[in-house]
Formats: structure tokens, C-alpha cells, sequence
């Protein structure tokens, strides 16, 4: 289980162990943690170092701490605090159209797949967001649906490494979202556009019919693509 | 710049302003951070809770400590210590199907994209490794190459978000590519089938053809899960 430490940059060692034992299966989703003290014990190392690896394990939504009962591997990923490709992507100074190209990329073959594995709840789901964007005049709220309506199909498509990956850019979503709709609806007529997009979604998606899906979402991604552009 | 901080959880606030200053353009590729006393000063919090931040920003591949020099944001991104994509697919229980899945999306238009883009330099890199896969027996060399050939596909491609998914997915595609050529070359003959396969994919790059190179990428990775599925 756990090997005593003897290196020098100790806290990253006390994490690659942690690491290693998800990796190996040891420690699953919902497990308690060793406590601090413990982990003292085990690993022969400062009470900092420990708490330093535990810390960062927090930030980065591995680990939460619960008052009194101590540290748990999470059980959802959802909402963590650091979305590393988010502020990666900063950093590098990467630009609104590779969003959308990532979004062309991963949205439309995920469209395809979620069209043969969605549940009737999902459907549900999207068929309320798409029925709201008929009349919904709340702006702040619509960009917040949009982006729920795209993750419930990522959601329906079944595949973890795909919502991980659309989970982990979350925050440049919401900043894309609300800029692509501000620029699309400069022109009132694409309300009713962007809402009949959503809804041939959902319709093929009904369906179950995966080239129809893909196809469709494909639509809407060059619409809001070209009009990105054009107001830029 | 910063705001002293009043609330509970201080480290993660740290993080937070430390992450906004990102966003906002404040902090840039290779700047140093104040010091951990000037942070102390400037946002009236222990020195224990700007070292957790620190730390946990460090783990994460944000910034990076130089001997007497302090912090600095990273001016590169690969071989970070923690790969969120990674770790979060083993501790969901995710299957190698999911990796197959995710990598027909990614690559199969990534490779589309890199026709059009990809340099001198990084043709000369590809001609290389295909060249290797026609003679190496060193299989331990070839699952790192062969990495390397999808990997600087990636980079041609041009595409921060793509290449920082692929990044923070390192470790299973390692695990991935170990596996999958395992089982592919239980059949001595599929050697010559996978260099052959390489080879192609190099080939419509170096024509800028795009259509050919996500055709070529598309057969290579349907030959792949074809052996992974009956060889499981």
C-alpha cells in the first residue's frame, strides 16, 4: 500500500502515491483517506508535506474534506475550483475560434454517439430547454441553458473522458456561449434560428437517429461559426 | 491587482484571485509572482495558506519554483505532475472502449486540420518515426514513438485545447498504445501493417491533403479497435 518517503520534493511524492493507488485501484470513489496523523506514520514525513499534497488535491477536485470525518475521494467532478484546460488556454493566449473548432470537433461525433444511448429523463431535459428558447427573453439564463442543452448531450453520450474534457473547459464555455449569442443576436431573426437549431437537435436525438443528430449539430455549429466571424 | 481576503477557505481564495489575474490577462506565460511575503502583505492571509496555494498551483503545472528566484508562471505545459483527465477516468471506472472512442473524435479531424498546417520540422519528425516502425523490434521504444507520432500530429494541427486534452490524457494514452499494440501484434504480420499504416498517414500530410489524412487516420484507428475487441 504505502512505501515510506525518502526524496526531496516531498509533498509531490506524498501525491504520486495517492495517484498511483487510484491508478492501481486501491482507493475508489467515496473512500476516506488515511487521516493526517496516519499518513504521518506511513509516509515518514512532515505533517506539512502532508497537508500541502492534501491540499493541492482539494483544489484540484480529487479529494474533498468533510468537517470532522476527514479527507474522501470526490464522487462527482463536477464543479471543481482549477479547470486546468481553462486557464491553460489562457495562459497560451488561445483564441475564441479554436473553441470552436474543439467544439466542431468533439460536439458533433458526441451528437452522434448520444443519439443511440440517450435515456428518456435526457430527452426529457433537452426538450424543456429547447421548448424555453421558443420564448424565453431572459438572456442570462438562455447562455446558461444553451450550455446545459450541449452538456446533457455530452452527458446522453455516455463517455466519462468526454465529459471530463468538456467539464475541465467549463469556464471558456460559458465566456464562448455568451459572446457567440451576443454576436448571433444582434440580428433579432436568429432568436427563432438558434431556437429551431436546438429543436431539430432534440428532434433527431428523439429519433435516435445518429447521422441526423450529427448532421444537425453540425448546422448549428458553422451558423454560430459563420456569425462569430462576421461580428468579430 | 489583489484584494485582501476575508473569507474561511483562504487558500482556495488564493487561488481564485491568483487564477483571475490569468483570465484577465494580469499574469502572463513566464511572469514571476510576488513573493510568498509580499503575498502575505498584500492579501492579509497566514503564510501557511499562501504556501498551500502555491503548492497546489504547482502540482497542478500552473507555476513553477526556480532556487532563489521564487514563482513563475509556466512557460510550457507538458509533463505536468497531475493529470486531471487521467486520474478522473480511472477513479470512474472508465473502460480502454472510452479511450478508443474519445481518440477516433479527436484524431480522426485533428489529422484533417494538421494537413493543412503542418511545417517542414514536424514532417521531418513524423518521416522519422515511420521510418523507425519499419525496422525497430524495440517495443518499448515503439509505444513511446508511436505516441509521439499522434502527439506531434496534434501539435501540427495547431490547436492549444487540443494539444493541452491530449496533454492532460498522457498517462492513458501510454496505458492505451502499451495495450493496443500488445494485442495487435500477437500477429507478427499486423508489424508491418501498423508501420505500413504510419507510413500512409505521413504521406497525405506531406500532400496537405486533408480529406486523405483523416481518411488514413480513421483506418488506422479502426484496424486498432478491431484487434483491441478480439483480443480482449
Amino acid at each position: 500500500m504505502f512505501t515510506p518517503i525518502k526524496n526531496t520534493k516531498v509533498y509531490e511524492q506524498v501525491i504520486e502515491q495517492i495517484e498511483n493507488m487510484i491508478i492501481d485501484g486501491t482507493l475508489k470513489k467515496g473512500d476516506r483517506l488515511p487521516s493526517e496523523r496516519e499518513l504521518v506514520g506511513h509516509l515518514k514525513v512532515s505533517r506539512t508535506s502532508i497537508r500541502e499534497a492534501l491540499r493541492a488535491l482539494q483544489v484540484m477536485g480529487l479529494i474533498e474534506s468533510r468537517q470532522g470525518e476527514g479527507n474522501f475521494i470526490r464522487e462527482n467532478f463536477e464543479n471543481t475550483l482549477f479547470e486546468p484546460l481553462s486557464v491553460m488556454f489562457m495562459l497560451q493566449g488561445g483564441k475564441p475560434d479554436e473553441i470552436m473548432e474543439v467544439r466542431k470537433i468533439i460536439e458533433v461525433q458526441t451528437a452522434n454517439l448520444a443519439a443511440e444511448k440517450i435515456n428518456e429523463k435526457q430527452l426529457e431535459n433537452l426538450k424543456r430547454i429547447a421548448d424555453t428558447f421558443k420564448t424565453s427573453k431572459n438572456e442570462e439564463n438562455n447562455v446558461k441553458l444553451d450550455k446545459k442543452f450541449h452538456y446533457e448531450i455530452a452527458q446522453a453520450a455516455g463517455n466519462f473522458l468526454i465529459i471530463n474534457i468538456l467539464n475541465a473547459m467549463s469556464f471558456l464555455m460559458d465566456a464562448f456561449l455568451k459572446d457567440a449569442r451576443r454576436k448571433i443576436l444582434v440580428n433579432k431573426e436568429n432568436f427563432k434560428a438558434l431556437a429551431e437549431q436546438h429543436g431539430r437537435i432534440y428532434g433527431a436525438l428523439k429519433l435516435h437517429d445518429s447521422k441526423m443528430a450529427s448532421d444537425e449539430m453540425k448546422k448549428h455549429l458553422d451558423f454560430t461559426s459563420k456569425h462569430i466571424k462576421k461580428n468579430m
